[in-house]
């Protein structure tokens, strides 16, 4: 296998960041007496979950049925499905079950409760239900405090189905300081205690409570009374976790390699083979303190390249410019038609979603070929 | 095969809304005197293709190399790849070529037809070239009145590959008055019509001359000179489209069919299980007159239901709410959980990527289900 031999634009996965990724967030967990349960979502991609179980991870997050099926297949039980299930799920569920698969749901809704618990009872069947709770404003859940968390709670005991309670603090991708990362990881898990003490003063079991967002993990210093913690994005990290601090561009361990195919000169661009079709639509740094543009650029070998970001993107047209528009006027020499380089992403999971596999690299050297799946 | 049946979520193409579309263009372009090459990196999909086929289009322009085999394993022989060519990419294409493919390229750089020129000299082959020319200052493109387009048009020559100009007004996406659009159209035939006299009077062969864009391809009124016309987006139209004021929403032939998961209630939201991973993180709609956000909503039969927008989207959820804030307060009554509703695409071609098949209906009833390619 040669870098050099890749057709343009490809995903690139860097193994060494990858592990290092991986063991600081499964000590950052293990530290806080949790268990890691990791968002497949980013990778979707088997042997990228074997390296975090290999790491002590015993169990998965997922945002998709066809997640849990196929990483089910692929010999894990414990399994998550944390988004609020739709009643036309609930036979699609409990026929994973019946497989074997260990999975558990999440509502926020009585429609949903009452589909579960009626589908339960038909088929003499159950299944681990998590209230979701809205610890921040951010999409779904209960709030803390509202009438509907023991509603549901009782709904759902009724038939033996109540497992706990999970949030996502989805709002912490909005912070960019140690102080505000700290208190937003105490608000997620203050919001879950609470609505598992009330649960538990009503009578109703709340044996689970999960929280987690990759910033909100990574700040955490005091998780008492959460048994589990869900990240997703650390496994690469990218741009927008570096706007929030919680990394750096030199853990990202995603990058697409692309080739130079044209300039501008008088406008100081460099036109490349990699649009949005290969990093995705995703601006996830638009709104923080440094716009990246569609990325930060990378020599082949992975160094950055000082100054420089892709500033447009069309369906497979980069332009690369200098940031402070200053571009040297021999760019089209020391950036020449051919010339490989490689850009980081803004978010990891959207960019990962336009590739078939990862080209695993190791020491620069090409390794192995992991596919991805992707649909529903 | 049952609409309703469809997991979700899904991607819907309305055959009679697309069939309108295509027999659209084809007549304006047939009213110009050009011939219609349609830009396929939209659909990816031969079905869709076969259609552009029927109504009178002859040649094909694509994106990738990928989608120029694909094509031609279907049976499509006239392909112009329309990228600007990186050099290792040579060999592929006089593959390509071999195998009986018409396949044509862009160039925009001296190295670019130096590599064609001699890959060609070597392999006694030959490839016609189009010399990209850029009329907008949108991207690439040679500008016309340089000195670079006679000295590239010279190399190809003199191996007998030139075969002429193209471009590609990618500003026109940035207009929305038929004024503005009309006069773009003027300037990109004027551009390219400059730089093929200027070709031809230097003595060199200028027998194609190729324009287009969606915007302009329906705004021009003389084309005179110019032999074919490029455009990809009408088959299914969008709301960049409508927002640019070269269709309504109602020509709109894709949407993506989700599933109400949640409410909450007293901000207005309504929580539905299509996220950024199947509309796209395009938010082409954001520097128009109207933001469509995500997107806007129809009922599960495609009435637009006023008011609503996609305001907001994560990986797999989208926050759907009512575009002034006034949500009615029975909201969840009204769009309850596990109701269906259709998304109006922002772009159609990032969209459409997010999934492998189209799901066809006609009359409002599921009748095909057609598979679409991605990757490189």
């Amino acid at each position: 296998m040669d870098l050099h031999a890749l057709d343009t634009p490809a995903l690139l996965l860097d193994r060494r960041r990858m592990d290092a990724n991986i063991a600081r967030m499964q000590r950052q967990v293990d530290g806080l007496g949790c268990r890691l349960r990791p968002h497949v979502k980013t990778s979707k991609c088997v042997p990228v979950v074997q390296a975090q179980q290999a790491a002590g991870a015993r169990s998965i997050t997922v945002s998709t049925l066809k997640e849990a099926a196929v990483f089910h297949a692929a010999g894990i039980r414990d399994i998550l499905y944390a988004v609020a299930l739709a009643p036309a799920r609930v036979g699609a569920v409990l026929a994973l079950r019946a497989q074997g698969c260990d999975l558990s749901v999440i509502v926020d809704s009585r429609e949903a409760a009452d589909a579960l618990v009626a589908a339960c009872r038909e088929a003499r069947a159950t299944v681990p239900v998590l209230i979701e709770i809205d610890s921040d404003g951010h999409r779904s859940g209960v709030r803390p405090g509202a009438p509907l968390l023991l509603d549901i709670g009782r709904r759902l005991a009724s038939e033996g189905l109540l497992a706990g309670v999970m949030t996502h603090a989805g709002s912490s991708y909005d912070l960019d300081t140690p102080q505000a990362l700290a208190a937003m990881a105490a608000q997620e898990r203050d919001a879950v205690l609470a609505c598992a003490r009330a649960l538990r003063e009503d009578g109703l079991p709340c044996d689970r409570v999960s929280v987690g967002s990759t910033p909100t993990a990574l700040s955490a210093t005091d998780l008492s009374g959460v048994t589990e913690v869900r990240a997703g994005v650390y496994v690469f990290f990218d741009l927008v976790m570096a706007g929030i601090g919680v990394c750096t561009p030199e853990d990202v361990a995603l990058s697409v390699l692309t080739t130079v195919i044209g300039h501008q000169v008088d406008r100081g661009w460099v036109i490349v083979d990699a649009g949005w079709m290969a990093m995705s639509r995703d601006r996830g740094t638009a709104a923080q303190a440094v716009d990246q543009g569609y990325g930060l650029v990378c020599a082949a070998d992975g160094r950055l390249l000082p100054g420089l970001v892709m500033r447009a993107a069309n369906q497979e047209h980069g332009i690369v410019a200098w940031r402070d528009a200053i571009a040297p006027a021999d760019l089209a020499r020391r950036l020449p038609v051919g010339e490989r380089l490689r850009i980081l992403p803004n978010h990891a999971c959207a960019t990962a979603a336009q590739f078939e596999a990862y080209h695993v690299i190791d020491a620069g050297a090409l390794v192995d070929r992991w596919p991805r799946f992707s649909g529903w």
